[in-house]
């Protein structure tokens, strides 16, 4: 490896429990390394780099918390080779209110702004601003870029994008911003460089992931999305609720006497699968589900819930012609893509089950009206484009 | 008219700003007569009583509250040559807890019971509990019989019946109930008549009034709806927001320092077209939506919502063969369920336009898969029915 040679772009993707890095060569955008620290505040905390499926470095590190993580991967950069070779680094940032959809250069200006929206996403804002912070500190003078993962949902129809409330709360950016959006990009890249016509296409991509979401996806833009203000809305997920008839809330707070502080850590942490069966991976309740019959009443809610909201997308759309499953679940298991297809041949949507069990690109039945993929997502991939296009052709 | 040798089942409608009564033969269950006082509050608030189409009472009251209104009705009634007839009263109530389900001879410890589940319905219970026992003290030792709104919807499978919350708040009552069950029911009983197959139809009803909510019906069984715990849940309404991401009652709480009484207050009665257009009233909206882009906003949003709901309740059955529209907007605006349908044709869902604008029974096209109805509901002479199984044939 000559990696003083080359210049890089660093793409740095926070989630609630993990640190995903990534290095891409600033002109090719051919992926150098990944890394991740999964696990962040637990003992079994790991940070792990991979060149193609080759370890190149792991450090059982006991991260408690992302600040750790984050600066256990800044002092392994500092003491490689590609330490020199970093020309920017982008972020993938939750939000950044209504007035930052689009990625933007970090500056001064732009952090002040952003901290003015943390009340918007007060369990991600805070972290994702340090964490640049914390970059900024390491790599003084180094161009940032902030992606946020709303940008795609933009555009959204006013009835999709507003809420039946009062004015006064949208002008303080109360409005469905919608998430997953570097996610979406991607993929609905992928789907234009095979097929020519996918802007004339309705599309749903379904998101599955510990955060789960799909958006409807109609001559190239995102019109609708699952979920909302924040990521606890839409569908059902791992530790979250999704949407909820208001009323529950206040049941929440009246009878349950809860505080605001611990309703959102009940309906963010504590609710969703977990709340039903205890645990919130998928892939464990499925495992678990032959004799326990909590799982199966999670596993069952989850698919049942997806079914629905491809359902009301569709309906949005006023059709459907290709369904995309990604992210985590959406990649991987079968039996949860199986169960959410099952039942909605009306829509034009059968699995071809060999194909499906394959995980080939393609697991609609040939016959079918809507075709069926299982694509493989890469938010960092959005983050180095958007990065490159900010920063390295200025250079 | 003989009233006085006749007996009668007296049917009470309590609603949130209007009390609908009717009468009723009890042997034969034909409508003597039915009455209403509409807008309690407003000094515009009357009380009419109508036989076929003729007025045989009209009363300008200025009734405050609804307690003043059942009073005046109990005066009336007293002043009448009906007042011995009466052999039985039959109330709708909103909710009865898990406990309640079934229609219910009223006792004092059934009223003791339902006082104990006042929390699940603190806007609607009280009132109709102090509605019942008005009517005990003007008619002692009448048998009355509750009729919970949430009957039709007590076998909904768990999927769409449990909230992926923790169980604790299960075992206190917390779960999807529905509402606007007699109106589903006798929807479903006059479907039923018309069509011997009806228990192999998919059907979706949808009631949209100032409430409004929609019922999935499979193989004769209410298994979704769109309210959920409370009637503030499922579709945008005329001044409720429907089903939201949970953060954005965080939000109002936190960004907004609403207290829950105000919140409640804002999501029940100062959201939904209201909170868009000024007003609730869809008529009223549709009227003003040439010249008035927040009137048009607030149409636009609850067609789009519907739409939406018929999507996803279609998709929790596996498939649509009827649509039924009823309830105040459903009935009488083709102008919404013409914007309802469009672009629903994917779904088998096309009308016809000159049947729509006539209301006639079946708006769709020939052609069209989907049946698409509009069916006038009647939930008084769901109550007379249950009064009746309840109380006349016992005596």
């Amino acid at each position: 490896m000559t990696a003083k040679s080359a210049t890089y772009i660093l793409c740095i993707n926070c989630g609630s429990s993990s640190l995903k890095f990534s290095l891409y060569h600033a002109g090719s955008l051919q992926l150098e390394w990944s890394g991740s620290v999964n696990a962040i505040g637990s003992s079994k905390s790991m940070l792990v780099i991979k060149n193609d499926a080759q370890v190149i470095e792991q450090q059982n590190g006991k991260y408690k918390n992302l600040d750790q993580a984050v600066k256990a991967v800044i002092r392994w950069l500092k003491n490689s080779s590609y330490h020199q070779g970093i020309a920017a680094i982008g972020h993938r940032l939750v939000q950044g209110g209504p007035k930052h959809r689009e990625p933007e250069l970090i500056t001064g200006k732009l952090l002040k702004s952003l901290a003015g929206f943390i009340y918007l996403a007060p369990n991600h804002l805070p972290e994702e601003i340090k964490t640049i912070q914390t970059f900024q500190s390491a790599f003084p003078g180094l161009p940032q870029v902030a992606c946020f993962d709303t940008a795609i949902h933009r555009n959204m129809p006013d009835e999709a994008k507003y809420y039946a409330l009062p004015a006064t709360y949208q002008s303080q950016g109360l409005m469905h911003y919608g998430f997953h959006g570097l996610s979406y990009e991607y993929i609905l890249q992928k789907l234009s460089q095979e097929d020519e016509d996918i802007k004339n296409k309705k599309i749903i991509i379904a998101h599955l992931g510990n955060g789960a979401s799909m958006a409807a996806i109609k001559n190239g833009v995102s019109v609708e999305t699952t979920m909302g203000l924040t990521p606890m809305g839409g569908l059902v997920m791992s530790s979250r609720s999704g949407d909820l008839d208001p009323g529950v809330l206040l049941f929440l707070l009246k009878q349950g006497k809860l505080t605001p502080t611990q309703l959102d850590k009940l309906l963010s942490k504590d609710a969703g699968l977990k709340a039903i069966a205890g645990i919130g991976d998928v892939q464990e309740l499925l495992n678990r589900e032959a004799g326990d019959a909590d799982a199966k009443a999670a596993i069952t809610l989850f698919c049942y819930q997806a079914k629905k909201f491809i359902g009301a997308l569709a309906a949005a759309m006023g059709g459907l012609d290709i369904l995309v499953f990604t992210g985590g679940i959406g990649e991987h298991s079968a039996m949860i893509r199986h169960r959410i297809c099952d039942g909605l041949g009306f829509l034009g949507i059968v699995i071809h089950q060999q194909a499906n069990i394959q995980s080939h690109e393609i697991i609609s039945d040939r016959t079918a009206r809507v075709s069926v993929k299982v694509l493989t997502t890469n938010e960092e991939a959005m983050i180095a484009q958007h990065t490159q296009q900010l920063t390295y052709h200025n250079n």
